[in-house]
């Protein structure tokens, strides 16, 4: 392990690449990553000059470390990917042994870890959803996902939300719904069509209800399907809980309508469980919460914890034995690479030995949910908390009349800067959190202890007393 | 390490995901393998119900084993990923070691081993190409090249050549030149542009000689400019030696001559190099053979053998720089993974230590290329050979006056009978060859021993007596 720990449990420093171990505090070592960082890292979403990425040297369970020795409980699952954890020893020890056994074949062999983990993958899939196409990621999941549902349709348009990330590659950046879109659109996939998705707290179709949201909702998109023509629909998209657009819990009966307005006009249901998937929420798959079982799900991140790049779209019966004799066109090196699936198949050990699922949902129900609840009552700035499991929205604003978001959407510069300050007021209190336009997410490892918890949310609580600076007393 | 050895330098057998060593011959064991993935895994470019993928039981060096025992030297290098062979014990520790220190970090961190590993490539990229966008694999590195390249010139077409191949996800298919694009093409991304490139063994341009064929293809090239428009292509994305279709080695002056276009013009030079980059035809990089400096480059595959998931884009500073107060409007979870970049660092210091590039050049120039244009006075079946370093394509053919080749484009069926005898006379001698349309390709580990590479050509040299039955005598 990288991670010294003194009798009081506080990280002293970090192990190099030679092996050697440093103390914290070592400015030669800091200096010379920041300078190969800002000399040839080209890095994400980001105008290059205007970043100062931050160098951390360790990381372990729910906290990671920067060179000066700066501790940070992750709020944020790094991005929404690390359900494990930092340096998870069953997953470190898993890669090291696949590591030392065969560290990657060819796609079009068999391979015993790769089989392993569809066949786990598929033992906890919803319904009949026993196949597995193994990618490296969300996006290409999400690609690959249409590309199923068009072939076996025949159909070519697919539908998907506004207020919704699908990945950064042509087609699923098509999908996406937020800005990371906008300056993709030009010659992006010109096959999908977005619509609105239930959102009680700012309702497209002025509801007064969850339920009536839900019911409204459902007749928008069946209008959109008529509108755009069920029959040159392929699919539809959707994120089970849209993720960094609002943890945007879908209110009752919306998805299952979804899955009848599927069946109802021969349209594909494809869930994205990129961000949901593997426990977030508190079950295998989010779908399982709402009892609904869509024709593919796509998944990243959590399988494995993004400890090697993976992801995939779990296939129902009817759509893998369409391909037993059509030729799937699509496939890509890395397809079920070995190295990363020994990492998924740990996962799925330390989720059943250790009850992931069941601290996911009694943290969330016991701990998250009744304090960002009484955030309502204490901070004037907290106009809607919404979540479940270990993924929670506080939706920040000026005006809990209005609504008014306490940043403008997709703000920047100084329109940004009142939540910039709450994130500063975080990250000053050694927790980091997870900030996006007007929210604030709470999305911890799942490994987190009710302790590690409490502290975030203190830290989050204090941190709100910035915002609510802005907001108008309700 | 997997592999146990005798005396006499024999795989005895393989370590299973517990550690537990088994002799080859464990029926059990292999039967477990093949009843998961047939019930489970979904395979790459292939209808499901007609394949039978073989399980792998180990693999060292150039060579990997079935569950039987039985030995392949693998003159594919996998998917043409595998540079250094299986199990490198530099790559394997190199791994190790980075996943007890820190398995995974956000892209927007600074990372010691992210780092390092864009440094060193930028060391070894030509011209002033100084910073690394890391991606997952080669499909998406091309994607994001084109994104910067229509981001950067404000323009929108890309421009590639048919017989090519650039990866599964939308944008990087329809830049794809070969059949796996044709079922993709609704709907992909509709800003490219295919064009034919030189080819001197089926001239497209009726050529007489290398060098006319490389001015007849550029004069082509600048009338697809000329007829496409100049002021709305972005970019030319060209794999320097064209890979999967057919080892194309360009003729003299031919990126030369490209370079110079894309100056002209104003249009980004892009080079593909997933297949061809680290060391595949003894360079780092495929354009150093040729002295010319493109504006990006795209890696993935040989920069770390393909242990971990990893690609890229290498950025000139120009256009780098033009990101520096514009956002950069791209970005995926596992960007510069830093358990990919520990095993590209270790790439980097054996290709140094131990002198690869040499080697390549060596057994390409001393062993491969006369044994190969050899066959051309002993095989009336080869038409035609060409290459560099290790990576060789032999062409085959059943009239060497008309060129008709061995098997039909795009063959499948009975069609393709004659290439898939030659391929399984290859493999029941225990070589695993690279087939493709009518050609075989010689593209072994980097890491290949003379005596390997030689008893390899001698299968290859024996499975052709196998074509050399349908062709006509010259």
């Amino acid at each position: 392990m990288t991670i010294t720990e003194n009798t009081t449990g506080t990280c002293t420093g970090y192990t190099d690449r030679t092996g050697a171990f440093h103390a914290f505090g070592d400015v030669a070592a800091e200096q010379q990553v920041r300078a190969d960082d800002r000399g040839h890292v080209f890095h994400s979403w980001s105008a290059q000059a205007q970043i100062n990425p931050l160098p951390i040297a360790a990381g372990e369970g729910s906290t990671f470390w920067d060179y000066d020795g700066n501790a940070y409980l992750d709020f944020s699952s790094q991005l929404v990917n690390l359900n494990l954890g930092h340096q998870h020893p069953d997953l470190v020890r898993a890669i090291q042994e696949q590591a030392g056994r065969l560290a990657t074949i060819q796609p079009s062999m068999a391979n015993d870890v790769r089989g392993e983990l569809a066949r786990r993958i598929a033992e906890v899939a919803p319904g009949d959803l026993n196949s597995v196409f193994f990618t490296n990621g969300g996006a290409d999941a999400n690609e690959n996902a249409v590309r199923m549902a068009r072939r076996y349709t025949g159909k070519h348009k697919v539908l998907s939300m506004y207020r919704s990330y699908h990945g950064n590659t042509n087609t699923a950046i098509a999908l996406t719904g937020d800005p990371r879109r906008w300056a993709n659109q030009p010659y992006a996939d010109g096959g999908v069509v977005h619509f609105f998705g239930p959102y009680p707290y700012r309702s497209e179709f002025h509801s007064d209800s969850p339920e009536q949201e839900a019911q409204r909702a459902l007749e928008h998109l069946e209008h959109v399907i008529a509108l755009e023509g069920p029959a040159t629909i392929a699919g539809i998209l959707i994120e089970t809980v849209v993720g960094t657009n609002g943890v945007l819990v879908p209110p009752p009966g919306y998805l299952h309508g979804v899955r009848e307005l599927c069946d109802k006009y021969g349209i594909v249901y494809i869930a994205d469980e990129v961000m949901v998937g593997f426990g977030r929420i508190g079950e295998w798959f989010a779908v399982d919460a709402y009892g609904v079982v869509p024709d593919l799900i796509t998944f990243a991140k959590g399988v494995n914890s993004g400890y090697v790049p993976l992801g995939g779209v779990i296939i129902s019966d009817a759509i893998a034995h369409f391909f037993d004799d059509v030729s799937f066109q699509g496939g890509l090196t890395y397809s079920g690479h070995p190295l990363a699936c020994a990492a998924g198949v740990a996962t799925f050990e330390v989720f059943e030995r250790d009850g992931i699922l069941e601290h996911v949902r009694d943290l969330g129900a016991r701990v998250v949910e009744p304090t960002l609840n009484g955030w309502l009552a204490t901070h004037p700035s907290v106009g809607d908390v919404r979540g479940q499991g270990l993924f929670w929205a506080l939706e920040l604003v000026r005006d809990r009349e209005t609504h008014e978001p306490l940043v403008p959407f997709n703000a920047s510069g100084a329109d940004a800067a009142p939540m910039n300050e709450v994130a500063a007021a975080c990250k000053a209190a050694g927790v980091w959190p997870f900030t996006h336009f007007n929210r604030m997410h709470v999305a911890p490892p799942l490994v987190i202890t009710e302790d590690e918890l409490r502290r975030g949310l203190d830290a989050y609580d204090a941190a709100l007393t910035v915002a609510d600076r802005y907001a108008s007393a309700s």
